[in-house]
């Protein structure tokens, strides 16, 4: 009987897309996916296009799984790009090509039939992290996404920050080194351009182009230098990529102190590749370098930096939660 | 008819604590200062002296303006220092004296014989900035304090932003140059001694050391050198005072910039000391920094940076938002 109760319990279908790739889902109130699926986007993404094929997709995971589609309360959507949650209209979405000012969350809710909500891809990870994950309990949290790029969700009191016109969280285009390299925004010594994955390939090239002695370009084989091989290398005991990634380390810890000072936070987990390849090496010293730049006041032993709990999932939870959050949990 | 209206509504008895004076006054329900008055503080400074005095002060000056002590809602206080604004203690407060866990709120209610409330400065002069100053109509807005220190207060959706253990708000010891110089705080390279008055005096002292030609030793006549007497020499024409006061902006602008991409505030409202003083001489390039450092998505443009309208009032507004927030206006 108890199982007839969870059969008929409503659902959230939601949708994380990524650069290349879109993960689906449905998720119960109680935040257990209970069936997941993924697909590579195609190189043409219209909208129409892309809410017909999410459609499907979800449509045959939910047969596929024996999950009635009629238990199907709302849509939660999760996407890099600048949007107004409220109205559900994305203005710009970098990843999909030359999007203007879509009525996405409309158009989801016509293509799947079902009430639609849509975040931004940090804040819901944000959301699914403070629920499911590395931020559960904690009232103030931040997740810091460290991949291709870095970004930040943020959350006050449990609500998503963001701020007028609905900029805020961009931690990975905070200034760390006044005169540090030029960012893709155009800024110089940005977070990102310090010590997203790229930025660490490029201070290990500039390493090699010096002569320092290392394995790293011997490792990457004549495919270029990445931030995976620099991590390889570490984990072989290479000084020179262990070098890179302590002051790869060491900028994240200056972002994430300058958090601290301003947003005071209980939590900061951090998500992204980058973390996942290496957080292990990394995580340490970020935290000591938190610590050697916050104030006193701020008793940082009351603060917890951990690497994030649901990777990947982080983002499908938090889109399950947008409608939770909207609908109730029946 | 109207005045005896006006004589009998409701008032908020306010108090702001600085490093050396108070300054206290009455408050209306709709912002306007009935009367107010300021006097030194003792170098002795027991709370429970404090508090009498305090009590004492206001009772005279609403005897001297003719505002009846009955129709006193509730007092407002606004101090630097650590506190629990909810319970009303005070941790500690660095100004004056060793104060350890002080139950203040509770000792302002029974001195004074209303209910009490007290906020930490940067916040109380941000709400007052937020009702009746430069920061009016923003739902979210900061208020930054550039004075001996640099603090500042952070509202969103017009709340004040604390964060877990309330230490949210410290712009000034945010890292700007990792390696930068000591600030008090024990950190490097923190906004504060970047950019405060001290740090403006110790980047013209530096100037001189080098043998660069300016008027600054000469204007400070064997007292020192001062931010006050950069700013002197800035408006004479001085090359070294102008490239000082040049780099302090670009170190705020810096800050402000890193504020903006985090928190998104829709206005920036700057007082304190080295503002009033210098304020016309720094906004522009402050302003200069800010739309250099920030991303094309920020708009830079809906952003407002502007200087403090309310100057020293602005706590003594704020704590009287405190009382009406919490008692309404009558």
């Amino acid at each position: 009987m108890a199982q007839m109760g969870t059969a008929s319990a409503p659902l959230a279908a939601c949708c994380d897309i990524g650069g290349t790739k879109a993960l689906v889902g449905f998720v119960d109130p109680e935040g257990r996916i209970l069936a997941q699926d993924r697909y590579l986007l195609g190189s043409q993404r219209e909208p129409q296009q892309m809410v017909a094929e999410l459609a499907a997709r979800l449509r045959s995971l939910s047969a596929r799984s024996g999950l009635a589609w009629e238990r199907v309360a709302g849509l939660g959507y999760s996407t890099a790009g600048m949007m107004d949650v409220e109205s559900g209209v994305i203005f710009a979405s970098p990843n999909q090509g030359a999007w203007r000012d879509v009525p996405f969350k409309a158009l989801l809710r016509e293509a799947v039939g079902v009430p639609a909500w849509i975040e931004m891809d940090a804040n819901a990870a944000a959301l699914g992290e403070a629920w499911k994950g590395a931020g559960a309990g904690a009232e103030h949290f931040i997740y810091v996404v460290v991949g291709t790029g870095i970004g930040s969700g943020i959350l006050v009191r449990g609500q998503v920050l963001r701020g007028h016109r609905g900029t805020a969280g961009e931690i990975g285009h905070t200034t760390i080194e006044p005169d540090g390299p030029l960012c893709n925004c155009g800024n110089y010594g940005c977070l990102e351009a310090l010590a997203a994955g790229p930025a660490i390939a490029l201070r290990a090239q500039g390493a090699i182009l010096q002569g320092r002695r290392t394995q790293i370009e011997a490792l990457a084989g004549g495919q270029g230098v990445t931030a995976e091989v620099v991590v390889q290398a570490a984990r072989l005991g290479d000084e020179v990529a262990q070098d890179v990634l302590a002051r790869t380390a060491g900028y994240i810890g200056i972002g994430l102190a300058n958090v601290i000072t301003l947003l005071s936070p209980e939590v900061i987990a951090l998500g992204g590749g980058v973390m996942r390849g290496a957080g292990d090496l990394l995580l340490e010293p970020i935290r000591r370098e938190v610590a050697r730049r916050c104030g006193s006041w701020v008793d940082v032993q009351s603060r917890r930096i951990l690497l994030s709990t649901l990777w990947e999932e982080a983002g499908l939870l938090g889109a399950a939660r947008l409608v939770w959050n909207s609908v109730g949990s029946g």
